[in-house]
């Protein structure tokens, strides 16, 4: 009888921090054993000369979300974990989107009912909150965050969206109150609109001018707004799609000062520019997210932050739409830049991307790598240990590396249904060639060998890291001030 | 026959550039001759042992102005500018206040007619725009601005009067095109009205939650963003009644950074402090304005930024109500800190205080002194160099200082209608002892010597200091971007 | 036969980023296997109720190292590795130290001739480079670090051991070439000298002016100048020992500029303040160290810089005198403050202080403790992935800790032979009760289990932190000015 | 009888705060009146459409200056004075500079001798202090001040000047005793000798390698520890010849602080770069200084330095090498770059390049450019009031420009000796074109109207600007420790 049901022979393991040769045994889903010369597992996989890394946590991903207007995403469930799989993930974490009016448990339950029989890895969802009412505040999330949705996402713009200051400090205080990590979309709204009302009465129109309508200024002042709301009430919080050198410097600002601001950026920040969007004809619509992407000179930004710690996760912001009326184009073929379906597609390379430009080209190193890409996020979001390493009683999930497999980004390759890639032609060197989702060999030679379905829910912890600093402003803080406490310390 | 109306004799002349000891001859209202052994005057002044300084330009105040729901300030021009006067003062420039609904042009014409009859000394009006509807932004306010009403304020906070941020811009730009100088309350609106719920929910009211709720992340927050939406269309801006540290190294970054950010601060900030609102009581309710006074560290950044050069301007913001039903508690006798009147008086001790502890304790020459209390006011509102400076067809505009007297303040001293002072019992060297406006002896020997409605209007030129600096951001930059150009550049 | 030579059973085996329960297998001094239900070992340990971590590096400390002047450590490596030992770390490396004249080859040799038949435990050198001469730079130190003596330490205080700017540049240059990493001691010399004089020609002698006479700001500009040397030459960098905010601000600015500026502090700056200097008679002799402890608000600094990466290390600066006329008091039993032999003993109570106080108390992680006292410390100094954490095929190095054992800190129960300790009395929580060094049970049950000699000597791969920038100075950067290429451009 | 030895008609008079229409009376060499329509002047100046402005204070300029291996600046006294004339200046400052070994009341005498007798407009001396040996600093330095030699110069870097830390810090001592103003050439010498032995090692010597040589790191670094110097005895400083954004970020870093810390550039960090360096043949030679021009980003970066008032003077560093074997090319007709006489000419050209450019563009007004080049530099250095400005009482030194009068730079026009501009071929527009010292005219109708020797020595006060801030680090500061009091208090 075999000892394991699954071996995973000689490969070189790297943790964030650890790096191993030996040999990985799993039974029942789980990391039982590391160690040389394992017992045999009813199934074996060669990992000599591979790469054996915890698989990608993708925390930040639109999957079959429809927008307030009804825009659908390109991909379901089926398609974006599929694709995930294929570049490297074993776990998603996309979001359960309320609008206005919605229940947000029913929210969760329509976007369960829709991820728990496609998904072929495993799956969380984040919520995002919009009509941040009494009876939401009051009791629907707290409930929810006890029940594993421990994290949230709110916007600064987006018309149907936003959230005003007001409202991001009471959502902020019952996350505080819970235990809940906030993510914000940090963009000023009203900064963004008038400079479009500008462009548009004037007949600018075109793709590129979306990246001039999201003015930079726009995110380095709403980023730095929502850390002075998060500093207000003392309660910790990240700043999701960094793409300038201004608002990362607000980040690493607050954190120099001690406070619990947390930073993720996204390839697009890395390896594309606002010259994308000024492609030939509609082309650059491709290109068109937000925030959009900036120069060289910002991409030099976003690689220091991550360098240097400023930045605990990279993530895809997988947001895809076809480029033909049911997506990009839904306003017809030839729209404003205001109707141009907002998002750019990019689960299955996010770690491709990165492990190519960063690892390989020595901006950072291989721990560094997993870090951000799988470690962070499940810290982050209340799945460590479990996720995001390797170790005993860990979930299994694993993505070997071959590290000399050179190839060109083709869309043709891609298994999402975006219908193309911002990063088409970029020769990248390192793939992942194998994917073990819970001890299941999701993908292997170019294959998957799942069924839809198979991915597990995850229910979610409090994360660590969502822990109030006890800091408070001066005025607040009932050690120096007139013994007043408006907030509650946390324990 | 005379030479001159008046000569000043033997003084110590002191302009933010000069010093020198000399007559001054004055006709017609002017500055005619600086020399020695002038010829005869009508009327003579000894000056021996005096400094001569230009008057004061008070260029923060408000004067017979009735809030949003129908409160009067305890001074009406008459009080105000004979308080200004006797204070060292021959300019003020208070606010003609728009409500929401009001036309601009009614506002001025209504501020006009209660001022032309009672101002003793020269005066001017800094708009508040409430309401920038397009008719007021098309036409009535430029049109003002044209007509030398060539600034004005607006609020981030106060629910009756504040913009939001688009609407910001929209001002900004005017102020832009029409070359207006732009001052700005910033204080985040919705971080005060979430504290103040927190604490009035708890039963927290007395005067000194309301130095709590005005929080100095609440000012820094809305500083920062004030600066962020003048660097989108490059139109400088003055923020008002800084008080904190904070606020202040926002300030200082910007003009690092080259961009054209003013600063004022008070004194209120450099002698008050939040203890003050906590005195036995409601005699913290006096002590009430916005942003509140801090604390020792506050006012010793306070103290730095004018050495150093971050506030151009220090004011009074003179906010006078009398310590009664018809003003602090206009809600009763012992009303929760939501309903108190807010502000302080002082338009008769900006001067004497800043000299005494500035000037006298070695914190500032007293060139600094005369830059910051009236030739940069002056150069900031259009004025110069018509005032804020003495020199040959200034007005003769004159404050003549007996830097030995040294005397207590006492309410019944002064000639404010406050009914009380903030600074009572504080011991002062330095007065001024005549004051002189456009040749008149306004004050003498403790005596007013001019009738009311004798001040003159002020129309204003547009300031130097609202020029735009040309540097904008790359995004909207036609010379490092895509061609466009949203905001016309300035000239 | 038993399957492993030893198995620790059932414990939590913590990683700087993984946490597991589970059973370690060891065999010929390795980790061999880490899985639930381990076969039988020759020896086996319950875990259960423990932590296990990997094995503290304790990277700086003064072992058997004789001062310039021919003062010698209380301990020789006997004592200090025990110590060490029992304070739950399985690596020390202390430093081989040149004074001017002597050959580095030799001073190694000489070391290592002591360390190798006393250590208990394993150790390796930094070398100390006082005397850069062109044989010394040009071929011992080359060689030496081929050899494995990949880091050294240069001083740029002390009057026989510093060097100046250009020494320092030499040395930089050679690391580059080499590989090596530079660990500087910077403290401004003469900015010491000065005051120095100063305070003893006004008979200011006491132990407490050793604490004024090395002001922060000889330690902020000493940082900033050691930056400034290593971006020179883009040559990364350590600092060792910071103990101020202003320093430790320096370090992180030029991270955030993307430069390779490590930070290392020390347990003395998180929990003794100068005050600790002033206290009765010649006591405070005891906490004379350099940099000194400062106040309050520099711990507070400290910590923040541990807690957001500023600092990858915290080390002990174990520098041990004993207070008799051996030690501290080596020139009389009243010296000046000049002549008190300078250091403070720790190498026993660093993991215990920093569990308690950080881990204990919420400051940081569990993973942030094993990162900062071991896992960085291995990857700094060219012993990762052997050293520095939990892993197949790493050392077995590992410390068993019971986290409810509550000890006050009483100089009896220590290892060492400093004859005090800064931290008598101090109450801590969580104590390492087995320390095992490369599956040799060292210490257990408060016994030591190994004899003198037993330690082995680690050679040391160059570090992967030590790679340049590839940032150049713009005028040395052939890419943007004149085509010159003073520096060779890293690999 | 006339009653002014001359009267200025007409013209638009402006001092750094004040402008007016006006007439001056001039009687005695001073002014004594300022009016209309003024009494007859024995002389008369019809200055309709002129602007009168001070007389420039040229407070940094080598004439007539040996160096320390015998090389004699290209002008004396005689032709730098009139040079200065021509360029609008009414005083200068140059530099009596000691030699190691030198008596500094010799060397005092010796440039004394020289100036007083070829000197055509008003002048004083700064001292340099390169040999601060006890006798020197005990006693010849606290006398020469007290005799009017307020302020000296120290050199950080300069084989034959330099002063080690501890040297500056006795220097600085000094200072703050006697209340001198020191000002300071911040370079890193060993940084600079370090990559000057690395050029001429690889044979790279042509004169673009000296701005290589000169690292802005080496400038930016001495600025950093200058400044840290000054803070630990708490005497202001003047840096003087700023060139880059990194030293101006520190200066004004340190002025943020609150401390005395204060900024000059010269008119080649504006106008020059490095490229000039590059030019054919050995033509580089002609803009080889100290620090040398660096780049169009720093150039920015000076004009912000001058508008932020980070900068408070502007000055020429006037230091004339001949293009031939007396000066630039003493060593050789084809000399390596550490052979070229190192300065640049410049004294007549600062004030029309900093008009045409500064004023003339709108970059800086007209009362920005009085303050930068004449009111500071009075005020700086102890000449205020009877220098800097318009005044009556003031000396009679005026320069009365043509703002239209537009001209090309030819080294034809010029009137020193260096033999050549970089500034050839620039377009002014705007220059001086009556110059008045003392009532006399000395330049009018590009002519010279005084003879050589009619210049006044000027003994000058202690300056206010070098009064200690009052703020100690805390280690020395008796209020927060120990009760040390290790610095006298300033008064």
């Amino acid at each position: 009888m075999a000892d394991f049901d699954l071996v995973i022979r000689q490969g070189t393991v790297v943790t964030a921090a650890s790096k191993m040769k030996c040999d990985v045994g799993i039974a029942d889903g789980q990391i039982v054993a590391l160690g040389r010369n394992l017992g045999e597992g009813r199934q074996e996989i060669d990992a000599t000369d591979l790469l054996v890394l915890p698989g990608g946590v993708e925390a930040h991903c639109h999957i079959e979300q429809r927008s307030a207007f009804g825009l659908m995403t390109a991909d379901d469930f089926e398609s974006a974990t599929i694709s995930a799989a294929f570049g490297g993930n074993t776990t998603v974490i996309p979001f359960a989107a309320q609008h206005k009016g919605d229940s947000l448990r029913e929210v969760v339950k329509d976007y369960h009912a829709r991820a728990s029989s496609k998904s072929v890895i495993d799956y969380g969802y984040h919520l995002i909150v919009s009509d941040p009412r009494p009876e939401v505040l009051g009791q629907e999330l707290p409930a929810l965050i006890r029940d594993g949705f421990t994290s949230f996402k709110v916007y600064m713009t987006y018309e149907m969206l936003r959230l005003d200051d007001r409202q991001m400090l009471d959502v902020l205080y019952t996350a505080r109150s819970e235990g809940a990590l906030v993510m914000v979309h940090a963009e000023n709204h009203e900064m963004i609109r008038w400079l479009t009302d500008k462009l548009v009465d004037a007949n600018r129109v075109e793709p590129k001018f979306h990246a001039i309508s999201h003015s930079r200024t726009a995110e380095s002042e709403a980023t730095h707004r929502a850390i002075m709301l998060s500093r207000l009430v003392d309660t910790p919080m990240l700043i999701v799609h960094v793409s300038t050198e201004e608002a990362t410097a607000e980040i690493r600002r607050a954190q120099s000062e001690g406070f619990k601001i947390y930073g993720e950026t996204c390839p697009q920040y890395l390896f594309l520019t606002a010259e994308d969007l000024d492609r030939h004809g509609m082309e650059g619509a491709k290109f068109c997210c937000s925030p959009p992407p900036r120069d060289a000179s910002a991409q030099e930004a976003i690689w220091r932050g991550i360098q240097n710690g400023t930045f605990q996760v990279v993530s895809s912001d997988h947001a895809p739409y076809s480029y033909d009326e049911h997506g990009k184009l839904y306003a017809g073929p030839n729209p404003p830049f205001t109707k141009i379906a907002n998002g750019v597609p990019g689960i299955e390379l996010r770690l491709p991307l990165l492990f190519s430009e960063g690892v390989g080209k020595g901006r950072i190193d291989i721990h560094k790598f997993v870090e951000v890409t799988s470690t962070n996020a499940a810290r982050l979001y209340g799945l460590f240990p479990r996720k995001g390493t390797i170790a005993i009683g860990a979930d299994a999930d694993l993505a070997l590396w071959d590290v000399n497999c050179e190839r060109e980004v083709r869309y043709a390759d891609l298994h999402d249904r975006a219908g193309y890639s911002p990063y088409e032609g970029k020769q990248l060197k390192g793939w992942p060639v194998t994917v073990i989702n819970r001890g299941r060999v999701v993908v292997s030679d170019g294959e998957l060998h799942v069924g839809k379905g198979s991915g597990q829910f995850l229910p979610r912890e409090t994360s660590e890291f969502a822990t109030p600093t006890g800091r408070l402003q001066p005025e607040l803080d009932p050690d120096r001030n007139f013994g007043v406490e408006i907030l509650s310390r946390a324990e």
